[in-house]
């Protein structure tokens, strides 16, 4: 009995770099002030029929009928969701409004490297402002989130682009027609992966050249650029972020900037991406709810091999991995007639939050040991003939010392507490 | 719009009354020595089928057929995951293999009071130790979980009960096939829910008397109860615990200790339930891995319903709460010609793990005092005509003071780092 292909069991070192990722995920998030929010795992089917932000997600979808008939799908990202609950709450909110989930989404790719079926995901929006301040706003936690692994300017790239300066070139061009200009964009969208004959084919059905696009991309210099790049700059980021306007998304909903983030070597499908869509929370309310939006979804897969193949970030995720499976403390119970004892250290060192272990039942000191080795503590707490004094014993420096029982809560209290 | 009855949108402070349970539940785990793992939110249908636990459960499945037609369900219990996991790698592992989840399940159940249709549970268990002290580290680690919401002795009662001693009974009354002696447990399961005269008939075709069942009830004092009860008694728990044999639980697959958590007003559902399964993995993996085994499950649900009820606890939870949404500083920019400055101040703080929300465009500095008030900050940092020097507010002390820049790195690591 397995689990179903795409899908992934969580031994204990996988779930400690699961955590791993998504604790800095939260950590980088809550330091920008963005709030936590979630929705259900499982959504109506037409919450992805309706905002039609995907044809490639409609054909995706783990869906199916519930024992009430409904017609149901597991979520497949979070826009849809997000929306819904901004539609339905934005106006109690103070604006803008900085919201970030953690959550795993559900899609029937094919099996492919840097694909599964669920997967973890990243989501932040900022709402209700439309300036350049929060696009840097979003591009510096974007870009923060990836630093906080220990990736750097040399290692990944944010290539930004914007489709309203796209807009505006491909009307000028004289394709005035939205749902061609879309189609248009969605040939843009595979410059880089499809041969040129294909490309310039494809793109004269719509009156447009390769020549003329490339020019485009090539001197195209989108207003808000010097003041996305001098507010990345006051925070010292501006090497994370090239403009690149062969990034056009593939999403219908996107409407000014956009963007998406590589490794330096291209070796990898982007990492997370994500833009502007100004006009989605009005169109799925018909007008009620208003309001300018930015966000950006970032997912486990591609950036968690991306962190095992560079040696730095994979050194970083390794000693974070081993520090959370680590035990703080390994109570050795020397003398049987103190299990008593024993277990009360026990209790008193677990309430004041260190963790810690024990032999359930009587056992060599000699394995004792090698268990409280075997369980990462740092410290081992003999409790034996000498009680009520113990013998401490730091694992690491080697060293040992007495520490009474009236000294057992200061001492407790004075150790480091690890980072969260 | 809306989500699907039975599951929840969770907003901001719904979502930081959710981390405060989860997080919670894996601080305390945690502090047990126990290590997270995790599945699969679908899994095939036939782990539900084969392990045939619950009937119940099985009638209340998510299940459906997938695009590549593999008949799945979203999981309604971690049990048969996480037995299937113990199976592949249980040899990997140093005994007693002590682990913990926290994750959502599913179930299609009626809508009544403290229950959902997706919630959270956590899943404790212990692997490879059928010793009386691994029953008490697991009750013990049950307490614990529910003492760290604030709940005393006096709320809350485990009560505890012993299957083999059951079936012992039963088979000294002439119950002895173990059809028979599964449907005479799952009619004692309901002596405290169905009239006298149901229960009564329903006995006697079994061949046994509502008396003799009370009887035993009342007089039978299972042996491993006295060093259970000793053992919480080092660790001063022993008020959380009762004998109680009326409780039996549900599932087939229980062997010995069994027990539940009521609140002592015992107006809701059980909290919690577990026991010890010391023949389920043999079975399931015929006979190949045989480890006993001791486990118990604790939903987010009654529990988040209990907390809001007694004053205690709904005052540390709303305090939880109101800490997780706060940020720690709010910058104001009182002069718009110092916000290159001001993004650099708060880049420096929020990479020294401060939480921190600043005015993304220019506005007036009352308001920008409003903001900070609305953001939850302890503090405000003004950076205006001063700069290099800023003013620091106190807004809970309501004090002021300078602070030059050289010695903002120092500040901002002297602050108190909030519990995890």
């Amino acid at each position: 009995m397995q689990s179903l292909p795409g899908f992934r069991d969580f031994f204990p070192s996988d779930c400690a770099r699961r955590n791993y990722i998504t604790g800095t995920w939260r950590r980088v998030a809550r330091s920008f002030g963005f709030a936590e929010y979630d929705g259900p795992t499982l959504e109506p089917l037409d919450l992805y029929r309706k905002k039609n932000s995907g044809g490639e997600i409609l054909g995706q979808l783990f869906s199916f009928t519930d024992r009430g008939e409904r017609e149901v799908a597991l979520r497949p990202e979070m826009t849809p969701t997000v929306a819904r609950m901004l539609i339905a709450k934005a106006r109690e909110y103070r604006k803008p409004i900085k919201w970030f989930s953690i959550a795993p989404f559900f899609r029937y790719e094919k099996q492919q490297s840097g694909r599964l079926r669920e997967f973890l995901q990243l989501n932040c929006d900022l709402v209700g402002d439309a300036s350049p301040a929060a696009d840097a706003e979003m591009l510096a936690l974007l870009i923060e989130t990836m630093r906080a692994f220990g990736l750097t300017a040399e290692d990944i790239v944010v290539r930004v682009s914007d489709r309203g300066a796209w807009m505006d070139f491909l009307a000028q061009q004289g394709v005035k027609d939205e749902a061609q200009a879309r189609e248009a964009l969605s040939v843009i969208d595979k410059l880089e992966r499809e041969p040129r004959e294909t490309l310039e084919k494809k793109l004269s059905a719509l009156g447009l050249t390769l020549s003329a696009v490339e020019e485009f991309i090539k001197s195209a210099r989108p207003a808000f650029f010097e003041k996305l790049s001098g507010n990345l700059e006051a925070r010292g980021l501006e090497d994370f972020c090239e403009l690149d306007l062969r990034i056009v998304r593939g999403l219908a909903y996107y409407t000014g900037l956009v963007f998406e983030v590589f490794d330096r070597r291209q070796s990898r499908r982007a990492l997370a991406g994500g833009g502007r869509f100004d006009r989605l929370l009005s169109d799925l309310s018909d007008g009620k709810v208003d309001l300018p939006a930015i966000g950006f979804g970032l997912g486990d897969v591609v950036l968690g091999d991306l962190l095992e193949d560079l040696p730095a970030t994979k050194a970083r995720m390794a000693a974070a991995i081993a520090a959370a499976q680590a035990v703080d403390i390994y109570v050795v119970v020397a003398d049987e007639s103190r299990r008593t004892e024993a277990l009360g250290v026990v209790q008193l060192l677990r309430a004041l939050g260190r963790s810690v272990d024990y032999p359930l039942g009587a056992d060599k000191v000699g394995r004792q040991f090698k268990d409280a080795d075997a369980s990462g503590a740092r410290y081992a707490l003999v409790v034996g003939a000498e009680w009520p004094a113990m013998k401490l014993k730091d694992l690491k420096a080697r060293t040992e010392s007495d520490l009474p029982q009236e000294s057992l809560a200061d001492w407790a209290g004075s150790l480091q507490t690890p980072a969260p």
